[in-house]
């Protein structure tokens, strides 16, 4: 519980490597996470070698942690390997569609998160990669990943070698609702992102990025409409053509 | 680390409630996981009413988890607060799309995650309902879900009431790949579903159900390729009904 309240992405990573030993311990604590029907429908792919980090770079944007961790693992959506299975028992597999893109999903995020709950117990430190998302195709022919399966999350992985300070989380009574949702009242939105908005650090952003407002740095530099509808274009397309 | 190796789904739960503070420590430390550009793109509705339990049910084909857990937790993408966020600051969001409900799911399952080991450390059981996207029209009126905010995932929680066994999973061989994928041959298939295919309660699900093989009672009984499609086409339409 101390390790979860008091964690922090890792993103400086000593040049030490992760015995096998210690990742497919952890990974098999991660498999233990609960599991659609007991199918797995998840594959893991682990990436070690300095070239094949090179290969996925790009689809990360050239994030610097893809080729400084030591470890990357990509964690993707499986259907082929169940339905290889159910082809081979005489049995005819239906989960190349949407519903199952969106529990494998599931699977694979609750064994995402359970490998990285396990990792910082052991003093490693994760990064995620939510670019994952935005060139699935790029990840897809880095690490051949066949018919029915699709790259969800990217974790990066290492000893740390930063101690950043922890970062803010919105209030509780912004995320939490009592049997209902309760919508939010402008006076709400004024409260509950007061803290967020004072950090000298987010007033930093809003001036560096000559902006009226925080929210204008999401809306209008890092998250912006058109890249966002171009990106989900991509990734429906992406997932038609892995056959789902 | 323990605690994850032996970890079992809880289907029964005692008659004995769960404080709001327990449950809140619990719910600060699922908010401390990794979440896309610290935008908390989640909200959580807490179900305690045996009267809006008794409105979820159905959505979950009344499984009885539903009604006899003192808690059960929708987690859900949201990407409606920080919409309204942005438009109170004239800022012009961009997050009514395919790539914000993938972002949005994966940083509400993060949370629903961390949130289960953190309860189990803590001695709590909890069970996944899969069914959330099954039928999440009726989740988003029980619990009265504006425009992008959509049910991703359903955790009941309780006190354990039971010690299951645990169940089998497939090696680790069977899910972890070394630098690309490993397609798997006919003898790989045989070998890695070996174990699950042996064990007594398998082989029990195939006599009772008529079935040839253990894959067949997946595909003929469990998840049937026509209601999948079902599903899909439904997920696909509430989603975009919801703002996506």
């Amino acid at each position: 519980m101390k390790t979860l309240k008091e964690r922090r992405t890792i993103r400086k990573y000593q040049q030490k490597g992760i015995s096998s030993e210690l990742l497919n311990d952890l990974l098999e604590s991660a498999f233990r996470a609960s599991t659609v029907g007991n199918m797995q429908v998840y594959s893991v792919i682990v990436t070690r070698d300095a070239e094949r980090k090179e290969k996925l770079a790009p689809a990360h944007f050239n994030q610097p942690m893809v080729q400084t961790a030591p470890v990357v693992l990509t964690f993707c959506i499986d259907l082929h390997r169940f339905s290889k299975w159910c082809e081979q028992r005489n049995a005819v597999p239906g989960y190349n569609n949407f519903e199952w893109f969106t529990t494998g999903a599931v699977d694979a995020l609750l064994v995402a998160q359970t490998f990285c709950v396990a990792a910082e117990e052991k003093g490693l430190g994760i990064c995620y990669l939510g670019t994952t998302t935005y060139n699935p195709q790029m990840i897809i022919e880095a690490l051949e990943l066949p018919e029915l399966v699709f790259p969800i999350t990217t974790v990066t992985v290492g000893w740390p070698a930063e101690e950043p300070a922890q970062v803010e989380r919105l209030p509780l009574e912004a995320i939490v609702h009592e049997e209902t949702y309760h919508d939010y009242t402008p006076e709400d939105i004024n409260r509950l992102y007061a803290s967020k908005e004072s950090l000298p650090e987010n007033k930093q952003f809003v001036l560096e990025n000559k902006k009226e407002t925080l929210a204008q740095v999401f809306t209008d530099v890092r998250y912006k409409k058109e890249d966002n509808e171009a990106m989900s274009e991509n990734l429906w397309r992406v997932m038609k053509k892995q056959g789902f």
